[in-house]
């Protein structure tokens, strides 16, 4: 609806995602591509081009220029991890609503930082992780929350991993322990532990134990590593993110009467539909030759893309705040933050050789 | 085929697994039904008569009776696991073939015990494991040895779990130490590690360590426990096995390179064919939003259920040795073994309160 008003973002950092999260912004029907910022004007320039903005977008050559420009309501930050903590509190100083990218940050407690400036200045913050807004995930929560159907969360296994080839390993920043400390636990691992809080209702784990035999590389990051979370009430997880073997994004729930199996969690095979497989009250038949009855698999068609989904939804929250004067909703803030706490967790009880790791607040 | 030659098979005790075995011994066209024996002689006449044994069938009222018949080539036994030492040992004295239900002893020193007896007395010993002679199985295993389509085996994952009814959890033998004092790891675990070896071409693991969290009966069983698989080369596993959880079933296998998925490895979906969903060399589109190529499902029929395959499986390895005077395969049992050994391994962490136990030889 082109009458709709359009919330203005602005992105510092021509990362490869700022491209996909340009043209969700686009695509939003509710959300206009209004800036771009790089450290230099021209790296800014190719990619305003490349990406299709608007003749009217701006160009910055520094991300400060741009946070200064009144214009912009939220900023898209894409940057390395390390870079988060300055650049996203800058950006919240400068009252601009805040996409973060994940993993949000290197630890909870610059995450914290990064929170307490958005609500000291009264401003959204929304993470990157894209999966939560696609309608499949909603449908999926249907299921997990069904009585009959689901009953009793009781285990959660995910596993998400990408081959990444050698220009990979030799340059990305989440291979580079300066940028991105945390290496796949913060990038695949993220998307892992956000499933299991996602299944379980966002209700903490008590404690977290790596599994033996994460692989470090010899600059120190984590290439792959899993493990398990426990809860008070007797639920456990476990994950396993890779950077070493083929692509891979699957989440298995398991309730007391259901079964929910996704093989392509994070990003959909296709863009414009996604399944998912349920069982329910699943039995063998006479003979215990088949299953009775047999799982059903259910199709999500979307329009919009996920990502588009995500800055909808981001653009109504940060009207709220900008137009009808209403709070910024704590909600995503609060999951981006028990997600940081876990991967801190994990990466303690790898540091520690394996052992458990309690949760604190 | 009717002119084939046929092993002539007996059953030792009236288990509802002795009626899908039944069946199978009946549509394997070398083998035939031709004894059934339970404690008492009106057991095993219903038993014949409900599941269609042919009528010259013999039947005994005494499992010793149909041990001494010289007319049965291989003796079944669904047994509870406790018994298995003591009626295993006596069949292989009595030189009668064995197929033996799972988990096939309480530990590996009592199925050492057993296999010595196969040994001692030149008969074959296979386990109940059904799903190894699928022909699915035969083709997922091409994937996993495919250099360029999976690579090499870094991870694999394994779920088996059913939600046990009330009079299970009160009656079954599953849930009772005297019987079958493995529990939901024995059953259920079982196919976990057995495919976790047959996805690691059966090489053992230098470790492994149970998941904190097992829950353990009144009673002291087993109904829901987890463990992680370490080998020397850096692979790994993980399997949660439970009787508490939906039916769920299944594994996923990483490589470098590819991706094995199968939701239905223990019983398929549906009885006369199985499919499986297989990537290779998975990347994203340029901008993120699918994945390239897509999965592949792949789906094999077969005329012959998987029990079946089984049986017809054993009985040409037996035909080899009555009829051709060819020894007894030994693959059979070293694979029993090792899922044996593990099991052993997982239950004595759990004991030790998750601690890492080495796994000898």
């Amino acid at each position: 609806m082109s009458s709709e008003p359009k919330i203005r973002f602005g992105i510092i950092g021509c990362a490869d995602i700022s491209r996909k999260v340009s043209r969700a912004i686009t695509l939003a029907p509710n959300a206009e591509l209004s800036a771009v910022a790089s450290r230099t004007l021209e790296k800014a320039t190719a990619f305003a081009k490349a990406n299709n903005f608007p003749p009217d977008a701006k160009i910055y050559g520094s991300y400060e220029a741009l946070l200064d420009d009144p214009e912009i309501d939220v900023v898209y930050i894409p940057l390395p991890t390390t870079l988060h903590l300055k650049w996203a509190s800058l950006a919240a100083q400068k009252k601009k609503h805040i996409l973060l990218e994940k993993p949000v940050a290197v630890c909870a407690t610059e995450l914290d930082q990064i929170l307490a400036a958005c609500e000291a200045n009264g401003v959204q913050f929304m993470d990157g992780t894209m999966w939560l807004h696609h309608p499949r995930t909603a449908k999926m929560k249907e299921f997990l929350h069904s009585k009959d159907g689901f009953g009793e969360l009781k285990t959660v296994h995910s596993c998400l991993t990408f081959a990444a080839d050698e220009s990979f390993h030799k340059e990305n920043i989440r291979v580079k322990p300066d940028l991105d400390s945390l290496g796949a636990l913060g990038d695949v691992g993220w998307y892992c532990t956000y499933s299991i809080l996602w299944a379980a209702d966002y209700e903490m784990p008590k404690s977290v134990i790596a599994t033996p035999g994460a692989v470090i590389s010899e600059a120190g990051v984590i290439l792959a590593c899993g493990a398990s979370l426990h809860w008070e009430d007797g639920k456990s997880a476990t994950f396993h993110c890779s950077f070493l073997t083929n692509m891979t994004s699957t989440i298995t729930a398991l309730g007391t009467k259901g079964t929910l199996q996704v093989n392509d969690l994070v990003i959909p095979v296709v863009e414009k539909e996604a399944s998912f497989v349920l069982s329910s009250n699943t039995r063998v038949d006479d003979l215990m030759t088949s299953w009775v009855p047999a799982p059903s698999q259910h199709v999500v068609s979307t329009d919009l893309p996920q990502e588009v989904c995500l800055i909808q939804e981001l653009s109504h929250l940060v009207w709220e705040v900008k137009v009808n004067g209403g709070q910024p909703d704590l909600t995503w803030a609060s999951r981006s933050r028990k997600t940081q706490q876990i991967l801190d967790a994990v990466k303690v009880s790898i540091e520690k050789g394996f052992q458990t790791v309690e949760i604190g607040t």
